[in-house]
């Protein structure tokens, strides 16, 4: 394999011999000539080869360590890194756009939004809840706004902890950790069980912002496919021997952004590896709530004698995201190390708004909200179904979700889906591009449709421009080609 | 130096050689044989000296820097880490007995606090705030509950400005960043700032809960002392040249928790330093409005004419802990940085207390009250210091700030300030030993006494069992001594 290596070595210049060495590294990794995983030359040989000194081989490879190209394992060598750690400025792009679409005083009237996953606000329960502040406000007073525990205002891990008895979730107060959203528990456990370099699996694809909070943490992560009914368990059980990570990254119900539920036999499945190799799984459930099914709803946390799972559960997409409020069930093993890092984060959550929900969950408004909602997101899961088998079938292939608020469509192989997104937009249509869903792919040949913010009469609309541009797409593909 | 190094390698044993070899560095270091930032032995002189291999001193060294206990500096060394990275448990335990103490159900009545430095909860302009959620509730409807911009509420960071420009702060809103708060935004900063094993800066002593961000995001911490006046200049600018942090962590303002301000002079001193060595400032106001001398307050901020300063500012103690709210000013080159730590943090910060806070800002209600605590504190003050002149000279000494809500009393250097923090602890009066602020000295001769949440009728009470305790203590000692 050495002998490949196109390496020369310029003893005379004036950049050090370590450098030259792992520039020249550098370059083939970039070149993906090594590729991620791939074991580096064991030192030794490598200097005899190259007429070096081992300590400059040391030296190279440590340089690259230093830019987060490659890893050691000690006793075992010096791999490429999975992924060169980088920026990733698109997937921040739509998320704002996903944020600030709602907050513009004037915003584009004819935007379809099929990417936001959040519900509109004039769903909102805004008058429950501003009368659920004004209780909490005469009945607390000012220690509505003083430090909470940084744990969590305790009746409200109460009511947490009843409100998961409906799920077959049992757990207790303590085990709970409020949390200022699911993007802050992610965050907080990547701070907790992280340390830099450390291994973790993802779904392939995921969600990005997940991957934004590992990264950042210096994660190292390891994509495993998923099938139609949960992650690839042969390419899971080989990479837990090789790797032996730190945490499984999971969504069970309506995944981020394929929308597949796990079957029963994957979710134990995956619950043995993790006993076998001790690692835990971090299941966030996301929008378990919203199914259109009439399967139950058996989280992995539900599943777990062993304390294997890690649970986070946020209320954005049920209820508003401006809460900011969700909250983690955790092993005992880790609760001290995920409150540490909840209280360097952010100290606590709001008090007031902990409050507040509190009494919400405790009532009936939250019972009927959730089924609301849930009737309304159904009418329109059904409507867009509808419109896709009417309009796109012969362009798009995709595997009907049971649940959830989006759909995963499958383009064909050599359709641009960047040009296609393009086009779109231009007509006032945006989409999610299955690029932001994956950190080492540029391209994706999926779209991810979310209806979320589109009435019905919007879906079919939109679904009618998404026909149109395909089918001028597919036309003029022909044209290109037949010149 | 080598012969002093009382290393036996053992050829015949189990454990490999490397590890052997960085357990006894490691021993060596934890007794401080070998001192923070020594410089351990080249690799080659020392594996001659050990008569091993050259890479098992490199494996040993690696060994070692993979636990945190050493750094290397290519082309210069390996060297003894500033600390070891280190859980710091007493520091949360008494976090949490800040936070907690005001929500327990059942407080203990007789507890003197001089510990929390924020205000007590019958000080909070509650009703304020309740008539001004309602009118937010009002007027904004759903899109108080929607995702607001990770940058922050617009109107809000427009607001922040003009207040800022009373202090002779001059920015835009496109520089604010809004924050839940001013630990989270330590917490940011050090997520866009630090990559694992960057060195900075912090006065010594410091705020724990920085110390905490910055070692949970992997940081490499140098203390450097302060004088009455700010940073010791010389010490500051040996180290720049040497370390060339990622930045330096300052508090001009009756610094916690020692009280002092910085000069002037020092001010533009630090701006010089840092425009010199090319690093940033991070300046955390957690307390200016509480100044009680005529001298006016001019932030380092104020006078960053170069960009290199980064504001924090949270009115937890000024207003309402609970409110989770705070600003950042920032320097246009780290403003994509940390808008995308902030988005992977928590995504943005809560909706209805960003536009409620804007309409307080808005108002008179906000100069109002923070004129009324400042009446407020000025008189507790004026009596802390009055007690301690009166009854405590005898055994303590201290330099009075010229503002804030603390006061740090050196005591003589034998105290014990563990026992003497226990005994009053029995008389039911709680502070915060200096121990607490420094993470490499584990005794620091100090004790920190704030009167945040203490009355005058309490202040007097607590000083006089503080006078009890140091008189029996001193009695007891030199009975010890005579025997």
């Amino acid at each position: 394999m050495l002998n490949f290596f196109p390496i020369h070595i310029d003893k005379k210049s004036k950049s050090p011999i370590y450098q030259q060495l792992g520039d020249a590294l550098h370059d083939l990794i970039e070149q993906e000539i090594l590729k991620p995983n791939m074991k580096l030359p064991p030192i030794r040989t490598f200097a005899e080869h190259l007429k070096i000194n081992n300590v400059t081989v040391v030296n190279a490879y440590k340089y690259l360590e230093n830019k987060g190209v490659v890893y050691s394992q000690m006793g075992s060598g010096t791999y490429v890194s999975p992924l060169p750690i980088k920026e990733t400025p698109s997937s921040i792009f739509l998320e704002q756009l996903d944020s600030n679409e709602k907050d513009l005083t004037t915003p584009e009237q004819n935007t379809i939004n099929f990417v936001t996953l959040s519900p509109p606000t004039d769903l909102f329960p805004v008058d429950d809840f501003k009368a659920l502040f004004n209780t909490v406000l005469e009945r607390d007073k000012g220690n509505a706004f003083n430090y909470q525990e940084s744990q969590g205002y305790l009746p409200l891990r109460e009511s947490v902890c009843d409100y998961l008895h409906h799920y077959g979730i049992q757990t207790s107060p303590d085990k709970i950790q409020i949390i200022s959203g699911a993007q802050q528990g992610i965050d907080i456990l990547s701070k907790a069980l992280l340390r830099y370099g450390d291994i973790l699996f993802v779904e392939s694809p995921t969600y990005h912002g997940a991957i934004a909070a590992f990264q950042s943490r210096g994660g190292r992560i390891i994509e495993i496919p998923i099938e139609k009914d949960g992650m690839d368990l042969k390419v899971l059980e080989n990479y837990m021997k090789l790797y032996h990570p730190k945490f499984i990254y999971v969504m069970t119900y309506f995944q981020n952004p394929t929308g597949i539920s796990y079957s029963v036999d994957k979710k134990r499945a995956l619950l043995n590896l993790a006993e076998q190799y001790d690692t835990y799984i971090i299941e966030d459930d996301y929008l378990s709530d919203f199914t259109y099914s009439s399967r139950p709803i058996v989280s992995l946390k539900a599943l777990d004698h062993r304390n294997r799972v890690i649970y986070i559960k946020s209320f954005s997409k049920i209820l508003m995201p401006g809460l900011r409020l969700g909250f983690l069930v955790l092993p005992k093993s880790i609760l001290q190390s995920v409150l540490s890092a909840k209280h360097t984060s952010d100290i606590s959550t709001s008090g007031i708004i902990q409050r507040t929900f509190d009494l919400y969950l405790r009532s009936d408004l939250w019972k009927k909200h959730s089924k609301d909602m849930q009737n309304i997101y159904k009418d329109r899961y059904a409507c867009l179904l509808t419109e896709i088998e009417n309009l796109l079938l012969e362009y798009v292939s995709y595997i009907p979700p049971e649940g959830g608020l989006s759909i995963w469509l499958q383009l064909k192989d050599h359709y641009s889906i960047e040009e296609i997104c393009n086009r779109l937009l231009s007509y006032g249509v945006i989409v999610s591009p299955g690029s932001l869903f994956s950190f080492n792919t540029s391209t994706l040949p999926y779209i991810r449709i979310s209806f979320a913010t589109v009435d019905n009469e919007h879906i079919k609309k939109g679904i009618q421009i998404f026909y149109d541009v395909l089918k001028e797409y597919q036309e003029n593909n022909k044209k290109g080609l037949s010149h």
